[in-house]
């Protein structure tokens, strides 16, 4: 084949005219210089740039060259251009001359590696292929010239397999199928006994194979063979596990990724050969020492795949001091030269350090905050900087459970959504009835509640469970936010799953699962894993931590309170750090079984005499929970909230009635439950809403119903004046919720108000207090300045504004949220993550609104996002006073407004923006 | 009793200093002149106004004071001016000076009026008191000097019932019973064959009756009695039936009423006495005749309660002809003085004609536009003016039959929302089919369908019915919608009837309604009467209107479309002015009996391959359909807007199916139907959804499932390209619903680009045509810039938007709207009337925004609120380009335009102002 058109694609545009060339496609490195930098991440991946950038420092990389994203790019639009083709024989001429080689030809035929490498790591996640450029005739070759033919068979059948994985998308099953028939042929247990023979007869089989799938032979052309591998790498970018992982990890898809093409060196030429991979400090802990595996005689995919036990690198001190103390020291001077902890991978050919790789190490969050801490003792960063190698999110490590995964051999079920972080083993039940009842009996030690979905009904049952797997629901449905206000662990919307609660059975993957079996939920992955793995437990005083924060506090500007509804939680907020309590949701006090009976006769009354009596049962039970929360916050602020879901939500299911009452009249019809049942249901239909979150509820409840917002007022304010009395300070805010506008505010502000100068002249003493609002309607941001002549205090209620602004069911958008995450039309869930374009203008609007009506107007924010990162950031730059988010995500919260007070500064400080302010 | 101290709230306040007087409480009229005059409808109200003009115009009216509304405003706020008293005891002098009388005191007494009076007309919402200042000796007086002791006694007793009911709220049925009794005893039938006697007993009973009811006397100190009736009509400003009125014709319950004292004259003085009531014009016709009622011997209140039947006014000639002839030429100058219809009370008393009121005269709409255009040919107002004398509401008249109800006793059940205009008169029914059935077989020649609410299943018996009555839903319910789409009748949400739809059966009022029983419904009023009433015809071309609409279509700038979905209705819209169609509902056409088994099918289908076959099958149904509307509409704008409900409501309701299978399960448990009914319930399960309106619907649809976006678009442009071919000139605009942002919309539009290509191609020739959106959602309003990058025109679906904004689902909003108007948190139902300040604000934003990215992007409207008067005015204001309406409210709609044309004149144009263009 001419080397002059090497790509279909390419023949197609031949004849086209050629443009002035504008792009360097093509970057080479090698020989201690390179045509890029470590800069260059956008135009040649991270891989890459670390290749260049390490040339230049001089480390011992084999040389290459990098095909850069743009051209992963064009591709994807179906438009590569013609030029990538010249640069490349450039660059490979260039390669050739440098090695002294020629690709897969001649006596010592160049061999070469093509890898992905995109701007963001994603390891694992596209395809590589190795030993490119060997053919029949070229092992021959490589065999006589290294002397072990063994090697060179070795490396041809494993170039056969990945190109007919990778390229030819040949299963990968049928190579092993053959591999695995050689071995049994041969009776050999291990790869490594397979002598040239039987090598040699795979490779047949393996060329056999191609070409009874592909219809064509396996290409004995390198240059085929390249072209051909650099476009699957394109290819890779778009497989679905890659957009999957940069769907979690929010990467644009429109990036791309680099080919980096490099000669190939070998670590399995023999016991004088090797290879590994290594990170400069202990990625799970953080510690300061050298840390890795490597395999003698081996390539780098044997130490990756797990097929062989690597040995702990210290090993290698032994075994060749002088390589080790290279490798040391090329590590060291790695870390001092992109001052953060390295991840590399290095290659020993015949006794000679070839670095592979490096790149800035993944790490555990605790890892994360020890590292940092120690550069910063180290002198390599600075405190700010610190405060930028830890992920906000990685503070959860701090405060949940994770799973001991290694060694053990795991079996993944499905993957949900990671609702709620943290890890949970335990034995399933399928209803919280006998969650209770397994938990109480101690028949279980520890219970996995399985649900379809979960409803406030079954809050018993959530609190007694380890963890908590759903088959519906999103990252805010109702048990992703309860049991990430319980810093428990939580797998939801796992659609894999079918789950029948009736029949106590759950199937997955063509297995059932009955009450009883044991299971390892992932809440941080979203993985459910057959059976029971260990765990290791919290570390919230960890020592490292504590010193952190303390950095982190010093920093930011927004105050970061927590949503918590009794003291058990109030008190774990405060152990995190909640500057007091920004939600208390009083209706989730409602659902305790001694009280839903009378919750339920307040809501079946006809009158509002009976409705005052049932009332009237629930004062004591509300103020007594109030002294308490006031009570354990001492004189921090506590937010709370008046009743806002939907009544219907305390009475039964409506079909649940209508199916009981169809049964009995069919079997029973003169039970005399019916008439009971009949009574019940018809209140449940005149509650009946056909869009409950936009129906009876929030503020509306008590203007309907004035009664329900003086017993709660009531229950405040006695419970503060008898805090007060005791001796202690309590601050007060109470929060309208789903105002519209100003006329509702003033509606239930002056019930309150009322009720306040009741009790305050009853006990003759005055508790410090606020009223304001939820901003959670779009109405209610424009006419925020009429709502803040009276609301002393904004609160925005992120979920029900993300709700209506986008006119979005945060329980239903299951239906079309995959399809729209999928098309790239949704970034990223709008629940999730704050929609600052849309959402974010309504909450600025709302918030310069309210603030040019009342200058002194609190602003904060109490939906879910207010714990995540992104979001937290959001709010510090509109200005607002605090954020308010579930007690086990205040450490990220607290982190976040650090660093959006930093990234702010440093605007306006060019010291700090280079990093050289200490 | 002391004249210093009349009143124990004044009493309180009588320590207290007096402040600068700044305020006059009360305006004297009489003698040729009056303190205020006709202008000061805020101050003195309609009927204090009138009476000062009247009397500065020397007009024969009765003198007399008002006390203006300020101080029903003070009373309601509980802090009544003590400079009140002195300044109607001044006027009191004064009027008894001018008469030569005192009050209820000496030989001839004066007696006076004291009659309610707010800035706009509530006409017998409000109290008044008749005869006061009698008592025990002034009513011998009085029969002494009228030598009458009989209309003596009779106007005491009048005066002891009027004021025990109004003034100390004894239940008028005991005042009654005692009547009848005597009546009884005496054997008499007619009041007037009582005699002195008998009257003397029946003041003796009512004044023991005053005792025991209220343990005081009735008393007999005028000026307690005034003082007590002044308050009384300060307080029937705040009875429940005024607030309702109030609240239905959008009054401000702040205005408060003005009271006027005024001498009393007497109709009820003997055979030469009389009193009447009547108008310039006839109030029903409109036509130029002198109109009204009288009778000789009695008081107002006998001609206005029905109890006796007036005379025609034209036997007044033949009785007075003198007064007759005054009374004419007063009327007349009235008229002319006022520029409009006049409605005037008098009284004749002892041959001297007396004014007592005149005021703007209510009339019907076919009234308002032959006055209109009257008044223009007769000089007296310009065409402008005329355009304001007509409500665009009223011209519903035109185009609805109205129930005929004079001369008949009705007997109401009910009043629910009145939903959709007319009347309907017919047999009852429970179900749509039965309405099919007895519609086809002709046992009822017409039908009324009775429901709990309806659905879109019901349409077939909507279409054959009469008219619809629901016991749930508000104005923008199901019923309401669709009703008015098709111009049909319908009373909504009428709570006090409890619908057994299984039993067929309609509880109201103690009585019981079976299928086939006859009700009358007006949707004008919402009145639900019992019985057959008659009806008058709908009269769409009457010349009048023909002239009027002429006048109207001159001046407005906003175009006006149609919402329709059929050719009928689109013809029918045509015929009432639409320049277009706004919106054509796609979905409706998938209700129909033959589509619904393949709506189904696609909806059920697991797979693509699946959903695609059954799309297969609708695409012919589609295109027809479409074919036809286009065909029909010429060249005229048709938009064609997406599939947009939930999945669901083409399928069989989730709840029935549970209760069907429970039944079965119970009874028959092997019955092989169960099989197939949980495969319906398990994909009806899948679609459930908790909140369909925020789930996937609109565009969500065509993204999740392309396919039916496809399939749509290949409808409308095969149907456009035929109608091409056919010689018409289609100009299609297809609208893509429920749109948060552009990326919804780029991804939708590319499909319907795609498709148009391909059918141009294959069809040879090219369609205009345009795609735009709906905008819908807050956050398309905020990123509306960005959205009409690529839409060619915006529709504002106020609908959704308006739940969105507010949070509110107007399906569920009967559950708290009826309290939040009452206590005037809303002025009006949000889904009635757009709210100007929340979703105008928004609806502004999108436009600017909108125009900002594409300045000439078309803008429209095509909720509901398109055809409400307010709302298209403000459409005006904002700029928009049309509003679409359903074809009944294109009149009104076309009105209202004009009419916001005209006052944005009035802003340059001080000539207009005044009305002096002309």
């Amino acid at each position: 084949m001419a080397r002059a058109v090497l790509d279909p694609q390419l023949a197609d545009k031949a004849g086209s005219t050629s443009k002035a060339a504008t792009t360097q496609y093509v970057y080479f490195f090698g020989d201690g210089k390179a045509d890029g930098n470590g800069r260059m991440k956008d135009v040649l991946g991270g891989k890459g740039a670390g290749l260049a950038e390490m040339t230049n420092a001089g480390l011992p990389v084999p040389p290459g060259f990098t095909i850069q994203t743009e051209a992963c790019r064009e591709y994807m639009r179906g438009k590569l251009s013609h030029q990538i083709e010249d640069e490349m024989l450039t660059a490979l001429e260039k390669l050739e001359k440098l090695q002294g080689q020629k690709l897969g030809t001649g006596e010592n035929p160049l061999l070469v590696s093509v890898r992905s490498g995109a701007k963001f790591s994603m390891p694992g996640m596209m395809d590589t292929i190795l030993n490119l450029g060997l053919n029949d005739t070229a092992v021959e070759a490589l065999a006589k010239r290294s002397g072990n033919p063994r090697f060179a068979y070795d490396s041809y059948r494993r170039l056969i397999q990945m190109f007919g994985d990778v390229v030819l998308d040949i299963p990968k099953k049928k190579f092993e199928h053959i591999f695995d028939g050689v071995k049994a042929a041969k009776k050999v247990k291990f790869d490594y006994e397979l002598g040239p023979d039987s090598l040699q007869k795979i490779i047949a089989e393996y060329k056999k194979l191609v070409k009874k799938e592909t219809g064509k032979e396996f290409p004995q052309d390198p240059l085929v063979q390249l072209v051909a591998a650099r476009d699957a790498v394109f290819r890779s970018w778009q497989n679905e596990r890659a957009k999957t992982y940069r769907r979690i990890n929010h990467i644009d898809d429109w990036l791309g990724t680099a080919v980096n093409v490099q000669a190939m060196v070998f670590g399995n030429l023999g016991e004088n050969s090797g290879t590994g991979v290594g990170f400069t400090r202990n990625p799970a802990t953080g510690e300061h020492m050298f840390f890795g595996e490597y395999l003698m005689n081996a390539q780098g995919e044997d130490v990756v795949s797990g097929v062989r036990t690597p040995n702990p690198i210290s090993e290698l001190e032994k075994a060749m001091p002088k390589v080790y103390e290279q490798l040391k020291d090329i590590t060291r001077r790695m870390e001092k030269h992109y001052r953060d902890m390295q991840d590399f991978e290095f290659t020993i050919q015949d006794g000679k350090l070839y670095m592979l790789q490096t790149r800035n190490g993944k790490r555990t969050g605790l890892a994360a905050v020890r590292v940092a801490i120690d550069m910063v003792r180290e002198g390599l960063i600075t405190q700010e900087e610190a405060i930028f190698r830890v992920e906000p999110n990685q503070l959860y490590d701090f405060l949940v459970p994770r799973l001991v995964e290694k060694g053990e051999k795991i079996e993944v079920l499905s993957t949900g959504l990671p609702a709620s972080p943290g890890a949970a083993v335990g034995q399933i039940v399928f209803s919280a009835e006998d969650a209770v009842k397994y938990h109480t009996n101690g028949a279980y030690k520890s219970v996995i509640l399985v649900r379809g979905e979960t409803t406030p009904e079954d809050i018993a049952g959530m609190e007694v469970a380890s963890g908590i797997l759903t088959s519906r629901g999103g990252m805010t449905s109702h048990a992703a936010v309860v049991t990430r206000g319980m810093g428990k662990c939580c797998v939801a919307g796992a659609g894999d799953c079918t789950i029948d609660e009736k029949k106590k059975e759950m199937r997955v993957k063509g297995k059932v699962f009955h009450e009883g079996d044991w299971l390892s939920l992932d809440g941080t992955t979203g993985r459910i894993i057959n059976g029971r793995l260990n765990t290791l437990p919290v570390n919230p005083d960890n020592p490292d931590l504590i010193q952190f924060m303390g950095w982190v506090d010093e920093r930011r500007r927004l105050r970061v309170l927590a949503n918590a509804d009794i003291p058990r939680d109030a008190k774990q907020a405060q152990a995190f750090g909640a500057q007091g309590i920004g939600l208390c949701r009083t209706e989730h006090m409602f659902f305790a079984e001694d009280r839903l009976p009378h919750m339920q006769a307040m809501i079946l009354a006809k009158t509002e005499e009976d409705r005052r009596a049932a009332l009237a049962k629930l004062l004591p039970m509300q103020r007594a929970d109030f002294q308490g929360l006031l009570k354990c916050m001492g004189s921090l602020p506590v937010v709370i909230r008046l009743l806002d879901p939907p009544l219907h939500e305390f009475l039964p299911k409506r079909e649940d009635l209508l199916v009981q009452i169809a049964k009995l009249e069919a079997t029973h019809p003169k039970s005399p439950k019916l008439k009971e049942l009949h009574k019940i249901l018809e209140r449940v239909e005149e509650l009946h809403e056909l869009n409950p979150m936009l129906a009876l509820r929030g503020c509306r409840l008590g203007i309907t119903y004035p009664e329900i917002t003086e017993m709660q007022a009531h229950a405040i304010f006695e419970a503060a004046a008898a805090v007060k009395k005791s001796g202690a300070d309590p601050h007060l805010e109470i929060m309208i919720p789903l105002i519209a506008g100003p006329e509702e505010f003033k509606a239930q502000a002056a019930i309150i108000h009322a009720v306040a100068h009741d009790v305050f002249i009853k006990k003759g003493l005055a508790v410090d207090y606020k009223v304001g609002t939820m901003i959670e309607l779009p109405r209610a941001c424009i006419v925020a300045d009429k709502i803040a002549a009276d609301a002393e205090f904004f609160s925005f209620g992120t979920n029900d504004l993300t709700q209506t602004t986008f006119g979005i069911s945060r329980d239903d958008c299951n239906k079309f949220l995959p399809a729209y995450l999928q098309q790239g039309i949704f970034k990223q869930d709008p629940f999730a993550v704050l929609d600052q374009e849309g959402v974010g203008t309504l909450i600025k609007m709302a918030a310069n609104k309210g603030r040019s009506a009342r200058r002194d107007l609190e602003i904060g924010i109490c939906g879910e996002h207010g714990g995540e990162p992104e979001s937290v950031k959001f709010c510090h730059r509109a200005g607002l006073d605090y954020v308010s988010c579930s007690p086990y995500r205040l450490l990220t919260a607290r982190l976040a407004a650090a660093q959006a007070a930093i990234e702010e500064q440093k605007i306006f400080n060019p010291d700090l923006r280079t990093g050289n302010s200490k």
